[in-house]
């Protein structure tokens, strides 16, 4: 069952097949076990409320935000059988016609329980990641946003920063031309949906705000080796760097 | 013909089928017509200088090192028919096993002509590149610099600042799990060769140290953005960031 705003998308849902039914109301919702809310992070508060009427009373909410705390905090003295998740898996395009089959095999299913989660919530929405091919992680809302902070708003600021330098190059159709592999993939995370890269940074504030600190310090360091010519220093830092980022992958 | 300073590499590259000959002196190529130096950044000049004494008097040299200005001032006076190239194609890897078919096709090749070059000696290294695949671009020296700095230079400090940035983590473990495609991408170029990030910025020092420093002028920006809460600033920008990116791709 999905619903959604938009009549067209409804549709659209039908017809790839995503859904048996779909209708802009929340009515069709009236007898279903679980609700997975999908919506932009502004728009997830306002979503439990309204379901809370449509909905059988042991039904479980769940959620697709990439930001926990805030979202937790609220939501679940909404509604008791609430717990909050975050796939982490996407590309840097959005809407229905960017779905991809498969695209959450071998990728992280954040699931965040608080003391309040009962045990059936959690292997409910767990035993479905899992049938998506999907790896459960399960921590508290706050290690999450802070990891997250880290690999995944971090990357978008500095990425969306790189682009933004960019477009101080006099000749840029040559710097245009130039721009290969290595400059797509950096640049990738930062030109993705603006509002997306808004709402992180306010629901994520301040563990981004620490995170871009620490990162403007490495870059200081790095910016100093240059100016003072101090490629020993330069050298030592980028192989310490080169060792650190395979276990994340 | 090949020559390697290892007799291991030379035998590799004769059983893969990439030379017909290979050996570890000079004396193999009395007869070439082209020579491609791809030695790293600060072997390239030592490299054109011992290849006089054992090239013909017309043979052409050229190269494929990440910055021109450098190389060739200081190649062309040794040799007159050396002409600066670039063919942006690669990946994190090194070595001849990192060696893949089909990897320069689509990718820019960039030769850096200067007004003594012999317009045959253009011809015949553009068409070898073009016969791979590539797209060639002709640009001064100077110019190709300037653009690699914001293309290829500034996104290796920028990455690599990323991957520092997340030593300072407590529990890097989760951060580790929860890193995904956008950590994966962004990081690339900065987990890179080691060597290679310090030659790029010191054959390119006052090109990337200018880059770096709007870099970090625009970092800030966002920095600033989020610190007073200036949503609607940091959505304009992460927009002008969005329509930006394509026309790099």
């Amino acid at each position: 069952m999905g619903v959604s705003r938009r009549e067209a998308t409804c549709q659209q849902a039908v017809a790839r097949g995503v859904v048996t039914r779909a209708q802009t109301d929340f009515s069709i919702l009236a007898a279903v076990d679980i609700v997975f809310v999908c919506t932009p992070l502004a728009a997830i508060l306002p979503t439990v409320e309204q379901l809370t009427a449509n909905l059988p009373s042991d039904a479980i909410i769940t959620d697709v935000g990439s930001v926990k705390s805030a979202i937790v905090a609220s939501a679940s003295p909404l509604w008791p059988h609430f717990i909050g998740g975050h796939p982490m898996a996407g590309n840097e395009q959005q809407g229905i016609a960017a779905g991809q089959r498969g695209l959450f095999i071998g990728a992280p299913y954040v699931l965040t329980p608080t003391a309040t989660t009962l045990p059936r919530v959690l292997q409910t929405v767990s035993g479905l990641a899992r049938s998506l091919g999907s790896q459960v992680i399960t921590c508290s809302p706050e290690a999450h946003d802070r990891a997250v902070a880290w690999v995944s708003h971090l990357p978008v600021m500095v990425s969306a920063s790189l682009i933004a330098a960019c477009l101080a190059e006099p000749d840029r159709p040559l710097a245009q031309r130039l721009a290969s592999s290595g400059f797509r993939d950096t640049s990738r995370v930062g030109g993705g949906n603006p509002e997306l890269g808004v709402m992180m940074a306010r629901y994520n504030r301040s563990h981004l705000r620490r995170s871009l600190l620490e990162y403007r310090r490495r870059l200081d360091e790095i910016i100093d080796y240059i100016e003072q010519e101090d490629w020993q220093s330069l050298e030592a830092l980028l192989q310490v760097v080169h060792q650190t980022r395979t276990p994340f992958l």
